[in-house]
């Protein structure tokens, strides 16, 4: 029996271009003489669909949707992801299910049982855990099926209410296969490779494992669907955030035609940069927009996102603003635009003096001569998300923020200035990322100017400001930022490894204190395992400082 | 046996605060001789605690203060909402659970079953459901505790996995309490206590029921706690949002000084009104602010957002800067001053002129005498953030937003620009309930100018602009969001209901096209039953239109 993994790059509620990329796999899988195609979790609709499963035409649309793909079934199977409604009296209206469908007929059901509800996850909003397991039957093999989380009960964790593979095996099955949509951090797929390891060898079956691959506005899913023997060992690994699909020969005990193949290792850098290429060609693929713009100050931050936004959409879509005010040093101004040269986007220089200096002027009577602090900063930069939304607004240019994570954290920014945007380039990448990934992409020419990289970090808003004057060092900062946010540490806990006790408290006291501001900006492309955004839900007017 | 039902304001996360009131209110019921005090769901730590869940140290914060609180009991009995540890090997780390504490000790721990994972609520994310259920034993009496939504499967709906009163009754209690955080909505009341009677009537039992009161950031508590008969008769209705305590006798039938009493029927408009006076009271409080901000134009969202500060905050504390540009009309200025002078809170006059003028200079360049069109618009709106922004920073005080839901849902506002705010007031409050709302404002003396209620609704961006230019008529316009919005209907379904085609598919087409807008603005007040923010959660690059 041949089967065909098919990873493809599905658009949440776009079920007629979903459904023809589909059908057009089928027909190439046929046409390669492959007996089943394997789609990814959710492929009929995308995943996360969200509040859309809320609609019941929305359900519709994905059984008329499979209902056309079926008709391409003839001579050959398929199993596709889809929400199905359900049917018993009792539970919530929809189960995460997969069709398996053979000449044209859906010939069974598969339901998901592990419903994530954390992080980024809210599959219980929606859908009711399956409690019965059945093992398909084609071309005289017996297949465990299962959707994702489902394989993820490996340690049969109390977390979870069961492990459907105990149950599956039980039917004496000759293969597993698994469908995902599993989102990428730079720390999920050894986690990812190791379940599935861990699985095969468990229930000495060989595996088939298949993801989506693409954005879904800030959830980017890297493909990487894969193949192992029932000894754990992986005999075959797909390529990371792009489409692709390969065909395998199962004999009833593996795949005779597959070595083992070692896992060839990626950098975690390598990983963020292939991510956020994609992340940002997607959310303009699959909003219809082409061209992007951000405001480009000669710092790090702006340079590294000027530099993805080129390589995703091609730097003659790529609309640099400079502007430049009397706080700009000359070596910044001379770097962004060394930074265009080097990349060939296209560029303006907007000086923001007239407009900053009419609010000075405006504002002279309500302020009677107060002294310049913060709200003269905040003005500048707010001036300048006035004109890169100008600039948007006029020419149809995505405005895309350039914040890090860093800056995001203890908010470090302007709300409504240099937090605006429609999509977070690196919001989830802290500043010392932000230097190994300029490293990165200069690793065979230097296209972001080396005085970008070494100078000290400054937002330019008084004159000779550096970071470092209302910052630790990011080395520090970031390591505190990360024990807190990803490892949900508390700042007790941190400061028991030898974190000076009070730099901590200020730290965490700042993150706390700009909740307000994340909560209003834009959705920020995932890259980690604990990204601000919907997978973080904190309290805004909490007092508890963890 | 007296009992005392405690209605209170709790602040997530602030321990002492809560702690204290909960300690001066057992010393209070104790000193008029109540055996038992009732407080609310989740009281000790606040509702909703959110991913402060997560921390195992704000679950041992909750444990300490149960623990201060039960050393407050002697001689009197009290129920306390909080989260405790799942010590079961199986299921979720935390249980949404009460403590019965009695002479100093917990006596008894109550968990929740049902747990709300839709519209606002993911208790899901955090909480394992109870599967058993038991009476508390107090003074003779068999008291059944539950714990808000454990109550409302009146109807044995088979979305709920259990219904917990028809397992406690068979445990012959004598008496039914119910503690709850029920957010509000206009639509809630009549529901909830439709709900509670039905349960004291179906158990034949009498029933006291508990509700914290005050806003969460958006989400506000309206309190009105009450007592019923075993036939399900009102007996007492304790305030709508306010704190309060009230003490009954019960004999083990039912509080025999209590008779029957009509629910005193408040209309919508007063109860939305009063939401949002507390809704802004306690985001400030909370916070730790006092002063507000907000730009006045002389219409009436602003109008009316002025007019619930100034009596949220007092109008000692309320700045209204009004920002005039040359297509502002004198009518505007004036009607904004009187509205000032009504209400006498602070004003400015800051006109924009200056900085509209700067950024048409140096954006020429880069439009080279292309017309005038949106992007100005939004220009002179951002210029207006820039301002309202700086008095914020400048002098402390809080941005508060004036969106209507209206134009939150048809995207009919610029993002930066009058879409700024740490606090969406009115956002929840369609544009016909505006005019409602202001009527009721007036009632008794004509605190908002005739003319700004009377007057056609205008953005004043460009010459003789009209609200009605580029939006249906508000009735219209209304009706089809509430259909899409509150209802979740599709167009098809609006359609059919006899509303214009075209204008249906454009308007859900606005809706859909506005999400990223709504992705960026801030909490809004909630006061419907599907208020945008965290209650509706739509992909922003899906591609389904309903």
């Amino acid at each position: 029996m041949n089967i065909t993994l098919a990873q493809l790059n599905y658009h949440i509620g776009n079920f007629e271009q979903n459904t023809k990329s589909i059908i057009e796999q089928i027909s190439a899988a046929k046409a390669e003489g492959s007996d089943l195609v394997v789609f990814a979790e959710l492929a009929v609709c995308g995943y996360p669909p969200r509040d859309f499963l809320e609609f019941e035409e929305f359900i519709s649309l994905c059984e008329a949707a499979a209902t056309q793909i079926a008709a391409e079934c003839m001579g050959i199977a398929c199993i596709i992801g889809l929400p199905v409604k359900n049917v018993q009296p009792a539970g919530k209206d929809l189960y995460n299910a997969a069709y398996f469908i053979e000449d044209g007929k859906v010939k069974a059901i598969v339901k998901k049982a592990l419903l994530p509800n954390y992080d980024v996850f809210d599959e219980y909003r929606y859908f009711e855990p399956a409690t019965e397991f059945d093992c398909i039957e084609y071309k005289g093999y017996r297949i465990a099926l299962t959707i994702c989380e489902d394989l993820w009960n490996i340690n049969n964790n109390p977390l979870y209410i069961s492990n459907p593979m105990d149950e599956l095996i039980l039917q004496q099955p000759d293969l597993m296969i698994n469908i995902a949509a599993s989102p990428f951090s730079y720390l999920h797929d050894e986690e990812r490779r190791q379940v599935l390891s861990d699985n095969a060898a468990r229930y000495k079956l060989p595996l088939l494992y298949v993801n989506q691959v693409g954005a879904q506005t800030e959830l980017i899913f890297d493909g990487g669907s894969m193949a192992y023997d029932s000894q754990g060992q992986l005999l075959d690994e797909m390529p990371y955030f792009e489409t692709a699909s390969r065909t395998y020969r199962f004999d009833g005990k593996g795949f005779p035609d597959l070595k083992p193949v070692a896992h060839q290792p990626v950098s975690d850098i390598a990983q963020i940069h292939d991510a956020l290429v994609i992340g940002i060609q997607d959310y303009f693929r699959k909003s219809g927009f082409s061209k992007a713009v951000l405001g480009l100050s000669g710092g790090i931050d702006s340079a590294i996102v000027c530099a993805l936004a080129c390589r995703a959409l091609g730097p003659e879509n790529v609309m640099a603003v400079l502007m430049p005010s009397k706080y700009s040093t000359d070596h910044s101004i001379k770097d962004a635009l060394d930074l265009v040269e080097n990349f060939g986007c296209m560029h303006q220089i907007i000086p923001i003096k007239e407009a900053a200096d009419a609010f000075d002027l405006m504002l002279a009577p309500a302020f009677q001569g107060l002294p310049f602090n913060l709200t003269e900063e905040n003005i500048q930069a707010r001036t300048r998300g006035v004109v890169v939304m100008a600039m948007s607004n006029k020419f149809g240019y995505i405005l895309l923020n350039t914040s890090n994570k860093s800056e995001c954290a203890v908010g470090y920014g302007t709300l409504y200035g240099d937090m605006c945007g429609a999509i977070g380039v690196i919001g989830d990448v802290y500043k010392t990322q932000i230097f190994e990934l300029a490293r990165y992409i200069n690793k065979d020419r230097e296209f972001i100017p080396e005085n970008t990289i070494v100078k000290p970090p400054s937002a330019e808003l008084r004159p000779d400001q550096k970071d470092s004057d209302s910052l630790p060092d990011y080395d520090t900062l970031d390591a505190i930022l990360y024990q807190f946010i990803e490892l949900r540490k508390t700042s007790a806990a941190i400061i028991e490894q030898g974190y000076d006790a009070e730099l901590v408290r200020k730290v965490i006291k700042m993150v706390n204190g700009a909740e307000f501001k994340r909560y209003q900006t834009p959705p920020i492309l995932r890259v980690s395992p604990k990204a601000f955004g919907q997978g973080r839900r904190m309290p805004l007017v909490g007092k508890y400082l963890p």
